[in-house]
């Protein structure tokens, strides 16, 4: 852990830490929860900050760093339901990282052995990608017990039991906590969706993202900066804006353009061009994955886009 | 500041301190945002995170702490267009606290002294807020001029200078940087809003909040726990909470959950009584300010709730 002082003077009565987990605040929180929010158990308490841990071997880019994002929650229920809501929350998890799109071959969950279970720990599971360094973990679900609540109650004095009014019994619950790393989880999307490729003797670089990850789904691709092209690129962008995350950019040729989309995994891009002006008022859209054009009217556009984004999604989890 | 080691062994060579402000990491960022956004000056750049200063008399609440959140953007512009935009950010910011509700008496803009600045400041202006113990700062906006930008180019040797093409020129931007303490701002839009008044012999605590801001726009509460209103009520819920941000709330006596909601400020509450079901398919709304009370027809209850919110933001910002 990292140790500091507070105040002034640094001496042995003012030690603290840079807290190495979110985790203890959620369990002093518990009884405020309970007493001010009018809910039952089971129920949640989440929260995401920064946690200092002092590494010695900190590395492969940002999977670890001695200060990082954290999410975590801590799940309160009855004992007795703890191991089916640890199966939950398990589940929960990998189907929240799979439909995202990370693909299912490269995540696993790994159950802890007994010798490597935590002295709270009733049951643990990692979710773990499989890097390009090998398998490493985004997520740990625990079953932590009455372990921290206990220690609490003895610590503080507290009655921090829970009266479970319909059922009429009184109990300390249980806890279960999957606890992510935020920052390893963005590398984990952005290592998945990373692809090079050829094209006309041509490096490609995309990322294969998600249309739910990706910074932009659809970019306005003006052909050129020709003023006749600009008003009508400027209203087709306020169409599609008012739908979809959008970028708009005239710079450049239209190939480095579209590959600049690619390669920050813009699903979509939508180019008007002279014909649009002059003739059909219609678009191209341009499809990042596969490189198809297709032509559309605009009074068409936005449904066509929409459903290439749900076409993108469908091919993104099945892969 | 506060001072720790990095690595197992604590020694001089691995000293390190918690950074007092967000702000240096966006001069570093400077050079890759320009050549990887397509911006052009003016632009800012801006980020939220916590910042650590050893205070030596922490308190007033959660207005001084050694941990705390900041906001802060570094703006960039052309040296002699800093002026104009220092009293852009000032005017912008305050208007944004008396936006959301912040009483202009109890606001005010003061601009720091020439012997109060640091020596990287052309300009300061403080915006104050006026808590009960005293006015106190609730946000920094500084000329910080070039003095970052060229700080990190004699260090580092990097060209940090920007070329205007469309005026074919050259320089070193000039910085306007709001600073905003995102706990005490917080802390100033609860204070101004707590309010304590004399009800039938009883006292009611009231936070009158900017819509905007409250918690929840709408409360939607059946008159009780009868099985006759609970279906109806929770399609009224459905309705309202498509539009707006609603808590369903049927636990104790209606006079006690309308008391509740005014402490946590919600703006309006709508009650599904006997009647509701019986005879008129209408709600009761109750304003939270007035404690007027109206009948309403379901078909009109969105609208009606609409108007009312933005009555009462009007009478917030006028107040």
């Amino acid at each position: 852990m990292f140790r500091t002082h507070i105040g002034p003077v640094e001496g042995d009565d003012n030690i603290v830490y840079l807290r190495p987990e979110t985790a203890q605040a959620m369990f002093v929180d518990f009884d405020n929860v309970v007493n001010s929010s009018r809910v039952r158990i089971p129920f949640g308490i989440a929260q995401q900050g920064k946690s200092f841990r002092n590494e010695i071997t900190p590395g492969n880019f940002t999977f670890r760093t001695r200060e990082f994002e954290q999410m975590e929650m801590e799940y309160f229920c009855e004992p007795g339901t703890d191991e089916e809501w640890h199966r939950y929350w398990i589940d929960f998890s990998s189907d929240w990282f799979t439909g995202l799109g990370l693909r299912r071959s490269k995540l696993r969950v790994r159950e802890h052995q007994a010798d490597e279970l935590p002295h709270y720990s009733k049951g643990s599971a990692d979710i773990e990608f499989l890097f390009p360094w090998g398998w490493g973990e985004l997520e740990t679900i625990s079953n932590r017990t009455d372990y921290d609540l206990k220690a609490h109650i003895e610590k503080s004095g507290k009655d921090l039991s829970y009266y479970d009014q319909p059922n009429n019994k009184r109990y300390v619950p249980y806890v279960v906590e999957p606890a992510m790393g935020a920052d390893r989880s963005a590398l984990a999307f952005l290592v998945d969706a990373y692809d090079e490729e050829e094209v006309n003797d041509d490096k490609r670089v995309v990322l294969r993202f998600h249309p739910s990850i990706a910074p932009y789904q659809v970019a306005i691709l003006p052909l050129s900066r020709n003023p006749k092209l600009t008003p009508k690129a400027r209203e087709v962008h306020d169409l599609v804006r008012s739908r979809f995350s959008t970028q708009y950019d005239e710079t450049q040729s239209i190939g480095r353009r579209y590959r600049r989309q690619d390669e920050i995994g813009t699903p979509l891009c939508v180019t008007v061009d002279f014909e649009t002006v002059e003739s059909d008022d219609a678009v191209t859209i341009r499809h990042r994955d596969t490189m198809d054009q297709v032509r559309v009217p605009i009074s068409g556009l936005r449904q066509a886009l929409q459903d290439q984004l749900d076409g993108i999604a469908a091919d993104v989890l099945s892969d």
